[in-house]
């Protein structure tokens, strides 16, 4: 049994639909980031680095989406959520991931986090201000890199699929009309109709 | 035969280092910052994000540090550069690695990229003022998480060994002394020490 530690509407929401894809027995605990949770001793006991996801297995804690996503992967051939016999491919899906850890989920952290690389408000606005800008370049690198599809890997899903939506989700929010983006756009509405997202939009409204 | 793009002290150093410990056949092609190479067409035809390192293998271009270090390993499981038959532990090494990737390396760019998320000179400062501050609670994090080591991952070394040889490296110019940090000190003299980083520090040099 493995235990997700989640906030809905963050990017642990991608752990969570790898999760529910995989077949794999798990339950989720919300971290209420309106009452701080995530800074609480109990949290940081579990990740130090006070962020969602984390996912609580029997071998220990494991932090980090992208360690995450191919782990669940990989605990769950038989769900074909990565492509396990294939280092290059797998390496593929890799890229894609740390890009969008390194690169884009930290573009649009700039708009409501900025405090962790600047002090002042002056700071915190101009990074606001340039979020739609740089969340286009993002996103214009993707569209390009997107080739055939329909998923995100071409033909095989993979647990590439539930990050991007998650980032795909955010545009709006972002100042970023998703529609400039053709192949992105089909793809989240694609997502948006897959059992196991509905699924956990569902869950994500009850807890 | 695989060809690194590549710029000495760059984050590309750590892929370089993996592949002298990996064995395999492979040479390094040198992008000129100076020269503003990383946004010739050239090189943008190869990354199109314009970013080293950038691997090139005969299936295809892989891209972001943490895609390539662990592709790397899987293509020399001899050299034992990851623990690829357990699947936790890999996780663990992912998990540094992108934690590496998405928050110790973002944090330092702020010192000399900011313009990547800000425009105006006041910003730029700003975040170049925050950097020692955010660049030690990464390391503060490392040193926690340390555990026995020798190395990252205790008595394994593994490819996260060389992309935190890289971050430490950064620290002096950073404003952080890395004495701070006793385990991360040892561990980036450790490696200092190491056949491998000593002749891809030495190539750095020739090129």
């Amino acid at each position: 049994m493995f235990t997700l530690f989640s906030m809905p509407g963050t990017c642990s929401r991608a752990s969570h639909i790898a999760l529910e894809e995989s077949g794999l027995p798990y339950k989720v605990k919300r971290v209420d980031f309106s009452k701080q949770e995530q800074h609480s001793q109990e949290f940081l006991a579990v990740n130090p680095k006070g962020r969602v996801p984390a996912l609580v297995t029997s071998s220990g804690v494991l932090t980090e989406t992208p360690a995450i996503l191919s782990f669940i992967a990989q605990m769950a051939p038989a769900a074909k959520l990565a492509p396990l016999d294939d280092a290059f491919e797998f390496a593929r899906m890799q890229s894609f991931n740390a890009y969008i850890s390194s690169t884009v989920h930290v573009a649009h952290a700039h708009g409501r986090r900025g405090s962790r690389w600047a002090d002042e408000a002056s700071s915190l606005e101009d990074m606001k201000r340039k979020v739609p800008q740089v969340m286009s370049d993002c996103f214009e690198i993707i569209e390009q890199g997107f080739h055939g599809g329909p998923w995100v890997l071409g033909s095989q899903y993979s647990v590439s699929d539930p990050y991007l939506f998650v980032m795909s989700g955010w545009l709006e929010s972002d100042g970023v009309d998703i529609a400039r983006f053709p192949k992105v756009h089909d793809h989240y509405q694609r997502m948006l109709a897959r059992a196991a997202v509905i699924r956990v939009l569902e869950a994500e409204k009850q807890a």
